[in-house]
């Protein structure tokens, strides 16, 4: 029972610091709803929809030009989709040529856009469910005012702003872990 | 010309991994403005004082419970006052024991809380501004209303979420920088 094979066996030495350099450092970088990914172009779908329903019904009123509040929706939410609308032919793009948009001042610069757009959208919603809820509930003044239209561009503009909040939220958070 | 002194001189090696653990690995994290700093102190007395004077002028006028955007905002700035008042509390009890908050579990609940009561902030000081604005520029009604001290109260307010901004963006990059 003596050692017959006394030979050496190469082993391959595992590459260490190539593997480490590899591995992915951010989890959260291929997320769905990111700018570049199917989830995102969903959202930025979603919100130029809802935006551009709340621009059309409000702009059906006759006298929606008499209310501040209502002009600025309307100017608020046309905004929103012309964001909306670039952002989401960027995504389609970035899905086409299968890259992802991991430069920073890109990212930044969505993030800051976003949440300008969104926060306006938001004031606008909120100015002009103040003044619906005045019309119908406080005044009950609905006989002479388009108060189901008021109210449809009004929910319109909340939904369009609930669809732009992920987009907002994912974008800060993608920056602030780099 | 031959080599008279092939002695070893013993190198000290670098202690290259302590180091690096000793080493910061946030830079944010004494950020004037976080929770549990003099600069996050200051946000809170600021987000508080403009709060409660908000809240004052809008219960001095007679005529507030009859408008539902103006009860929303005495209920949206009740609800910032208290929550900035806990808040400063905590930032002076953690000034005084001399340590910051690094539970991610803490920041996260400041964090969500601060995005809570700011949007709720927000979102009344753009209804009122939507009636203010109705009422003042459109309607030309000021004569028999309070316009003046419902447009204090809500730039008051609007000012009390401007306070409150910073602490919900340092909270939550504090959060996603983790």
């Amino acid at each position: 029972m003596t050692m017959v094979h006394p030979s050496v066996h190469p082993i391959e030495a595992p590459p260490v610091t190539d593997h480490a350099v590899a591995m992915p450092r951010h989890t959260l970088k291929d997320t769905q709803g990111m700018p570049g990914t199917l989830g995102g172009f969903l959202l930025r779908s979603l919100q130029f929809s809802f935006a551009v329903v709340s621009l059309s019904v409000m702009a059906t009123t006759s006298d929606f030009p008499s209310v501040t509040a209502f002009r600025y929706l309307v100017a608020a939410v046309s905004l929103q989709s012309l964001w909306s609308l670039s952002l989401g032919i960027a995504d389609i793009y970035a899905i086409l040529v299968r890259r992802g948009y991991r430069n920073s001042r890109i990212v930044s610069l969505f993030s800051i856009g976003d949440g300008i757009t969104s926060t306006l959208t938001f004031s606008a919603a909120c100015a002009s469910a103040g003044i619906t809820v005045l019309i119908g509930n406080d005044l009950n003044d609905c006989a002479q005012n388009h108060c189901s239209r008021f109210e449809t561009a009004t929910a319109m503009a909340f939904m369009s702003w609930f669809a732009a909040s992920p987009s907002f939220i994912l974008n800060f958070w993608m920056l602030a872990s780099k």
